[in-house]
């Protein structure tokens, strides 16, 4: 029995000797190496906090003093000190989340794996704990990334504001979020975090005091020579005790007893404190030390000692598609720039930011910023290519309906990861876009099906100077090309069955869903004609009249079912008083599971069988009630046939 | 002719002689004092920035350079020193809009007034500058309240990384947003502000000191004696110097010259400064200055001297009903907490903050800190109300979905100024709410229709606690009392006709116009059942069976008609195989503009003759199509009849 195995859960873990501490932390960095290269997962962030993790485990008495981790990725130590040691189907069907899961355990409470959160729950059950006369401790653990995210900043403002109010903030600094922290604050932080840094800050603060006007001079005076007064006055403190909040460090995250005695110091304060831990991303694992792009953030099945991937080499990813593409763009319109929110690499990025520096911007984690700023980038003449996962750009949707579009900004997004993602579960979900997109007057949105269609919509979306446009795909491997048989008004038409009975909307990478679809229907002799709309908003003029020529509509999407593709289809149905049947296929009202995506898509009946068999039944029933058109009460509707003129 | 009258653009406010300028600073006061009191619109902070203005327009030339307003409804002073001067029709149908307008003037960039926006608008047309090679200065003019928004702390987060890319950060600190500043930041400002502030925070830092482990007695030794030092090294340049942001200030901004040299240096600095100018809202005006409630933030039509309100004295308003009902539920249940987004007396909480201090927190402008520290209350063990105007919520949209919802917290959102708003134009209208959060999975949405229902369903919500709820209403009045005469489910039916042609959903405060629609169809011999579902999502489960009886149905919302109730509604009806016609009747897929709420409402056909005259239109063309199924490639469809049994 290891030693790990032995720790069931934070009690056992507060009996061991303190000289077994690093022994244990020595066994996890190998449990999740070994692990995490079997399932895939977040590696880098994970190495870096085992001794953390055992500190505030060994500090706190979860779960009723609540440890709070942000973005939660950074999680996979705290579960294996509560209780959660088999990894083998880590974020996998039925396997253990790679996010905290109150589903899993008492000790997790936040499981929204969306940035910079952790410090508004830490207030809000700080503040509750207060109303309700009780003790327990709240310790948020947020990295210096997530301190770039506006919503932190909200929180610290008011965290400071409640002096009487305990709450412990532990930043655990790595100097990077995916890739390096960037901004003011992260400048700010390497001030607080080495000598070099001290003397860095001096410099600058020395020259900033004397260009000073008015009192520069004699402040520069009173202090030159009083280096250390100057520097400490200015330095460790910094701008957190600017707001108020107590400062404690900065802490050698890797030191465990160090860590224990700042967090215990911290316990005792009555008020917000930050415990100011240096870690070190992908600790212990060499070849994660030497990535410099983003040490081993989070991995695919790979050999953990080559680090090669495991399995077959796929076909391209959307997201490399997108990269490539926009490569070319750059080099033939040198207004076009781009705007990532800390993610330059995983939304293909790279490539860009290595041609054209001058013209890509890492904001941080801060997708408002990211609109925000692309507003301004447009209306100063330039027409920014703003890239972010889907389920991000929720954060910045104001921001996109009232800076982006109402100012009618010809600025493009590019979501990627929309749809069923799959591994990392309900919060990386991208299936809510075209829902909350259709109500943004003048948008447009592209859903390519391959990646000859994603090529070309980019360069349509890039095209449009006047209006924001969307470009959504999903994420993994592109599939296989999915040839157009003909045109009709702007939409592709993919598949024509020997009859018009229905006609069935394919969005983006349903397209080989549902052309297979129509051809099971076609066995059952059912006729089908499968449009792929490529711009699903507006929906094509065609469409209604199109849509005339058959018994009923179906639409199929990778996106909530709640007011998608499809109800602007109905829309536009009703709008041109063409009252017929229509089905949507799309994702249900609930939050889904981690699992594969082509496994979630299959349980939520997006596969070619299904959609055939609930379409065959839906036919059959109108053809039933057509048959049954007795009934006392009953009124008949036409729909119009081929000579269609509904606008009377 | 006044002097005001003489500037007709910008420089003939530079070519004004400088001793002159207070003598055109006290013309525009007295014009906005009374060009306000006769059409109500933002007072005190216009009051607040003449100076300002005068000096920021002296000393750039607009629209070359670009002066940013954030928020935008201190932008009055500006529209008068750039050709506007017909403050007549202000807000009203036709009339100047009550924030910066491009339509209006080419000195206009900003047209959203959500706060915090303008430093992301900066940061990327400053980077536009750029990357295109122009010398343009970019002035960004924000007040204190919106620094506590998140977008604010990206936004200087990127700015401070420029170093070498100018900018100019006007901070109008006047102590308050709406109402006085709040959180660390605020009392930073404080710090910053004043003489007594200096001490104070001196007091306080050295208490700090001492505090500190292992550097803070020798650094208090250092420092102690030296107050000048201590106390300016901590003091003037503060967080923002912190974060690599040159510092200038504070500044008198009430003296033109101080601003105006405070601003010509700042232009020459090539990089990124921010220029602190200290104002008073509401300068110059008694009443306002005397108000400590928000200082003549907005006003209603007035007497300019006794301040009394012009026009008869209406119902009482959504408001004013939602806050004694707070007050109720408070006494009854310990456990019931508000929080707003510093909007404390707007959004009706003032009584219940008398009666109950300790339950309830004013955020900042931060809805998503409201949204997310909610989620922390409630899994506290709290039943938090968040009072925000509907529009702010989009602000808020990924932290309602992902933290309050996907945790099951039972959080109550109340949306005040939701549809149609009026004077306050495209950004206030608060028409999307029920559109996006039609994705949101377990959510619920009550839209009372008056005030007795505003009560009944408030309590109905705060008694959810595992799942988010949101109630919904109108600005301005509560119109009379809409009795139902039956309940279908958990729907009220307001009106029965003669027989059940049309099923007609009534949302919230369109109940009235849609039984005034029943009754002018009736006349036309056509039976129409109104119902109001209350709670519009989920969808009723009778509403399905209870649309079957009739020929048609309609949906009323006062909401975009896309993705809104409407399509709920069809979405539940297909789910049911109930393949009927329905039409919505909602808000178009465009930005609207100023003007009274009845005047938008009747633009855009909401109202009892519009919707009768839709209604009746639709079916006649029904009854034309039932007419004419001899089209040969005709299908029919039928509804079910009364005795409806879809599911088979």
């Amino acid at each position: 029995m290891t030693l790990l195995e032995t720790i069931r859960g934070p009690r056992d873990l507060k009996e061991l000797p303190e000289e077994r501490l690093a022994e244990l932390a020595e066994e996890i960095r190998q449990f999740l190496i070994h692990a995490v290269a079997r399932t895939g997962g977040h590696l880098g962030p994970n190495l870096g906090v085992v001794e953390l993790t055992i500190a505030l485990h060994r500090v706190f008495d979860s779960p009723a003093d609540r440890i709070l981790w942000d973005t939660g990725h950074q999680s996979y130590v705290h579960k294996l000190l509560t209780g959660r040691q088999d990894f083998s189907k880590l974020r996998g069907k039925g396997g253990l989340s790679g996010y905290p899961s109150r589903e899993e355990s008492d000790h997790d409470v936040i499981e929204n794996s969306h940035a910079s959160t952790v410090l508004g729950w830490a207030d809000g059950l700080a503040k509750a704990g207060q109303v309700r006369g009780e003790n327990n401790h709240v310790v948020a653990v947020i990295g210096d990334g997530a301190l770039t995210g506006g919503m932190a900043w909200e929180a610290l403002n008011n965290i400071a504001a409640g002096r009487d109010r305990p709450l412990i903030i532990v930043v655990n600094d790595n100097e990077r979020s995916y890739a390096p922290t960037i901004g003011g604050l992260a400048n700010h932080l390497a001030t607080l975090r080495t000598t070099d840094g001290y003397e860095q800050f001096l410099a600058w603060g020395k020259r900033v005091v004397q260009e000073m006007p008015v009192i520069g001079r004699p402040l520069y005076e009173s202090l030159h020579g009083a280096k250390k007064g100057f520097k400490d006055a200015f330095a460790p403190q910094g701008m957190f005790e600017d707001l108020g909040l107590k400062y404690v460090g900065p802490i050698d995250g890797h030191d465990t007893a160090a860590v224990e005695s700042a967090l215990r110091r911290a316990a005792r304060f009555h008020g917000p404190v930050l415990v100011h831990c240096l870690t070190e991303k992908g600790r212990g694992y060499r070849p994660a030390l030497e990535d410099e792009a983003d040490r081993f953030h989070a991995v695919g099945k790979m050999d953990p000692l080559t680090c090669e991937p495991v399995g077959p080499k796929g076909p391209p990813s959307w997201t490399s598609v997108f990269g490539d593409e926009m490569v070319r763009l750059g080099a033939e319109r040198d207004d076009v720039v781009a705007v990532t929110a800390a993610m330059l690499q995983p939304v293909g990025l790279k490539k860009f930011a290595d041609a054209y520096p001058e013209r890509v911007w890492d904001v941080g984690i801060a997708e408002q910023h990211a609109t925000v700023s692309a507003a301004g980038l447009a209306t100063g003449g330039l027409h920014p290519v703003v890239a972010i996962y889907a389920t991000f750009l929720n954060r910045a949707f104001d921001q996109l309906l009232m800076d982006v579009a109402l100012h009618r900004c010809g600025v493009t997004f590019v979501l990627d990861r929309a749809g069923i993602t799959g591994p990392d579960g309900a919060s990386h979900h991208g299936m809510w876009d075209m829902s909350i997109l259709q109500v943004v007057p003048g948008l447009r949105i592209a859903a390519p099906r391959d990646a000859e269609q994603l090529r070309l919509q980019l360069r349509e979306a890039v095209g449009v100077d006047d209006a924001p446009t969307v470009v959504r795909f999903a994420r993994g491997s592109v599939g296989p090309a999915v040839p157009a048989v003909d045109r009709v008004g702007g939409m592709d038409v993919l598949y024509r069955g020997e009859r018009e009975d229905v006609l069935l909307v394919a969005v983006g990478s349903l397209a080989e869903a549902c052309t297979g679809a129509a051809a099971l229907l076609a066995e059952r002799g059912i006729g089908v004609t499968v449009v792929d709309p490529r711009w699903v908003k507006p929906v094509d003029e065609a469409l209604a009249p199109l849509a005339r020529r058959h018994r009923m509509v179906a639409v199929a999407e990778d996106n909530s079912r709640n007011g998608g593709v499809g109800s602007a289809v109905e829309r536009a149905l009703r709008d041109a008083d063409a009252d017929m049947p229509v089905r949507c296929y799309g994702l249900p009202e609930r939050f889904l599971p981690h699992a594969e995506r082509g496994e979630l898509l299959a349980d939520l009946g997006l596969t070619p069988a299904e959609l055939a068999g609930s379409i065959g039944g839906v036919l059959a029933r109108l053809d039933d009630r057509a048959a049954d058109d007795t009934a006392p009460a009953a009124v008949a509707v036409r729909v119009q046939g081929a000579k269609g003129n509904g606008k009377r």
